[in-house]
C-alpha cells in the first residue's frame, strides 16, 4: 500500500467543463470570470508577464501563454486554425494548467475551448463596461462563429445589450446563432452587409477567424459615440480594422508589449498611442472622455485572463464535486531516487527484491 | 449515441510511462531516445526554435519549452526546484505534448518527469559518444540525485563507461545511487570530495541541483584529454564550472542563444567562442581535435530532445497498447457551434429539444 506523498493534478476534461457550465448556468460562469478578470487586471504589477510564445505555419498558429503570480503560474496551449471547420474540428482549441510556484507541482489541468470563449466574453464585456457609452443597447456582431453566443450573453448580462445585428460571410452561420440566441431576450437582426449591421449600432464587436490584413472596418462605418470591440485579430498578419479606423479612436489594449505585435496597433507606429486597460479600471487613467468620442478595445488575448479563468473553474469544479484525478508525476517514496519508481509495483519488497526487480527492468 | 469526429488526445500517465519503461527495458529507452536526438539533430534547420520561456521565483523556476517542424509541435512543462525535496517532490517534475501543426489539436500528452532524466541522459551520451576521447572508461559522477542512475546507464550502454566515481555533499545520495547500480557492472568508488572523484577520470558528469553560481568544477581538476559532460547548470545564475574551466575548453551547446542566457557560458563574454553540438553530428564543425584537449558539454536541455523523447515515447507506447483516451477537447458536431455543446446529452435530441435544452444550460 503506497501512501500519496503529494497531492495529484485535478483534471477537468471537455465533459466535465460541459457538465459544470451547465449545472452552475452559463450567463454564471461568464459573470463569475468577468469579475475574476477584474481582480486580477487590479493586481496587476503583481504578475510576471510577457507576450504570449507563438509558432506560425501556413495554416494557422500554435500558441504558448504563460504567466504568474507569487502564489501561481499558469499557462495555456491555444491554436488558430481558420480551415479547421473543413475537418471539423474548432478553428480556437485550448487546454491550460494551473502550478504552484513554490514548487512547481502542476495542481489543475483543465480543458479550455470552452473557457477561453467565455473568457474572451467576459474581457470584452469588463472592457465595454467601462470604454461604451453606458446607454448602450444595441450591438453590431461581425463574425458569427464558435465564439459569438459567448460574446452575444456576456453583452446582454454585463451591459446591457437587447439589440443585436448580425453578420457573416457565411449566411448558415448567422442563422445558427440567431437560432441559438432566440428566447433569450434580444432583438435580432441578420444584415446583408457588415455596414448595415454596424449601422446605428453603439457598440461593433469583430469576431472573425481569417488569418489576414482584413478591413472588416472601414473609416466610413464609424460613427461618433461607438464603442468598437476588436477581437478576431490576434497574431501578426491577422487584423480586423482598418488603420483609419484607429486613428479616429481612443485606442484600449491588454498587455501594451504584446498587442503592439499581435493587435490592430500592429499596423500603426511604434509611438501610436494605446492605454493598457488595467491603468482604466484602476482609475489611473481616463477611459471615455465623452459621449461622442470613439473608442476601441484591440483585444488579442492575454495570459492574464486565463489565470482569472482557471482560477475561477478550479473554484467552481471543488465547490460542485467534478473533475478526477490526474496522475501525471510519478510518486517517488525518496524523491532523490526516481529509479526507484521503475522497481516492480504490486507486491511487498523487501530492499533485496526491489533491487532484484529494478535490474530486471533495466536488463 | 454520438460519433467521435476527430481523434482525442493520448495520455501516458506516470504509472503508464513506468509500465511502458519496464516493459521495454529502460537500456532499450535511453538507446531509442539516443537514436532519436541524432535523428533530429542531424535535420536541425527543419525546426522552428526559441529558447525557451523561463518564469523565476526564489525558489525554482517554471518553465515551458516549445518546438515545432512543419509536422507536429512540441512543448514541456518543466519546473526545477532544489529545495522540494524537504516537501518530498522531485527537484525537477514534466510533461509535454505532441501537437498537429495542421490543425493545432494536440494528440499525445504524457508524463515527462522520467522521461526527461531518460532523455537527458541520451544527450550527455549522444554528445560524448562524439567529444569524449573514444578510449574512455571512467566517469567522475558529481551530484548523486534523481538523474544520476541514469547517467551512469547511458554512459554504461552508449559511451563505454565501466568504473564510476560518486560524490554529492548528500553522502545518503551517493549510497542510494551506488546501491541502485550495483550488480549493473560498474566498478564503484564513492569519494569524499569533488577532487577526489575527478582525479584521473576520463569523463566528468555535473548534475548538481543548487539554483547559484556553483563552482563544482575549478580549473586545476581538469586534466588533458577530459570529457566535462556539465548538466546541472541551466538557467540564469545556476552554473557548475569554474569559468577557468571553459577557458582551457573547446566548448559545446544545444541551442547557442539559449546557452547563452541559461549555460556555462553565461559567465562568459559574448563573443565566446561555443559550438552548436548539430555541427559536429552532421560533419560540418569538428568535435575533438586531439587526446589532449580539454571538451565541454555545456548542456542545459533543448526543446528538441523533448520532441525526440515525446515522439520515441509516442510510437513505443502505440507499439505496446499503452495510453488512455483523454477528452481534453469538446467534440462539436458543427465546429463553428461551440455553444451548441452545451445542450443537455444523453436521449435522443430533436432540433427543437436542443434548442430547449441550451436555454435551459444559459437561463
Amino acid at each position: 500500500m503506497q501512501t500519496r506523498l503529494y497531492p495529484s493534478t485535478i483534471y477537468l476534461s471537455a465533459p466535465e467543463m460541459i457538465r459544470l457550465v451547465q449545472r452552475k448556468g452559463l450567463s454564471a460562469c461568464i459573470a463569475g470570470v468577468a469579475d475574476r478578470i477584474e481582480r486580477e487586471f487590479l493586481r496587476w504589477n503583481d504578475f510576471d508577464k510577457s507576450a504570449r510564445v507563438a509558432s506560425h505555419s501556413d495554416v494557422g498558429v500554435i500558441e504558448l501563454m504563460p504567466i504568474a503570480d507569487a502564489e501561481q503560474f499558469a499557462f495555456k496551449y491555444v491554436n488558430g486554425h481558420p480551415g479547421n471547420h473543413r475537418h471539423g474540428l474548432p478553428t480556437v482549441m485550448a487546454f491550460g494548467v494551473l502550478a504552484d510556484v513554490r514548487t512547481g507541482a502542476p495542481r489543475f489541468l483543465s480543458e479550455l475551448t470552452l473557457t477561453t470563449a467565455i473568457r474572451t466574453a467576459a474581457m470584452s464585456a469588463v472592457a465595454a463596461r467601462r470604454l461604451a457609452r453606458p446607454d448602450s443597447r444595441s450591438m453590431a456582431l461581425i463574425g458569427n462563429g464558435a465564439q459569438s453566443e459567448f460574446q452575444a450573453l456576456a453583452f446582454r448580462d454585463l451591459v446591457g445589450i437587447r439589440e443585436l445585428r448580425l453578420f457573416d460571410t457565411d449566411a448558415a452561420a448567422s442563422a445558427k446563432l440567431a437560432a441559438n440566441l432566440d428566447g433569450q431576450g434580444f432583438q435580432i437582426r441578420v444584415c446583408g452587409s457588415t455596414a448595415e449591421a454596424v449601422r446605428g449600432a453603439d457598440i461593433v464587436t469583430t469576431v472573425t477567424a481569417d488569418k489576414t490584413n482584413a478591413t472588416i472596418l472601414t473609416p466610413d462605418m464609424i460613427e461618433p459615440g461607438m464603442h468598437v470591440n476588436a477581437v478576431g485579430g490576434d497574431c501578426p498578419g491577422k487584423t480586423e480594422l482598418h488603420r483609419g479606423v484607429l486613428d479616429k479612436a481612443s485606442v484600449f489594449v491588454e498587455f501594451e508589449p504584446q498587442s503592439r505585435i499581435e493587435g490592430e496597433i500592429q499596423q500603426m507606429p511604434a509611438d501610436f498611442a494605446a492605454t493598457e486597460f488595467w491603468q482604466v479600471l484602476g482609475g489611473h487613467r481616463p477611459g471615455r472622455l465623452d459621449a461622442a468620442e470613439v473608442t476601441v478595445f484591440d483585444s488579442v488575448g492575454f495570459a492574464l485572463e486565463d489565470f482569472a479563468a482557471l482560477a475561477f473553474m478550479r473554484e467552481t469544479a471543488e465547490a460542485l464535486g467534478l473533475g478526477e484525478i490526474l496522475d501525471l508525476m510519478p510518486e517517488t517514496a525518496d524523491p532523490k531516487d526516481l529509479f526507484g519508481v521503475l522497481r516492480a509495483k504490486g507486491r511487498s519488497e523487501t530492499a533485496t527484491e526491489a533491487r532484484d526487480a529494478a535490474m530486471h527492468a533495466v536488463a
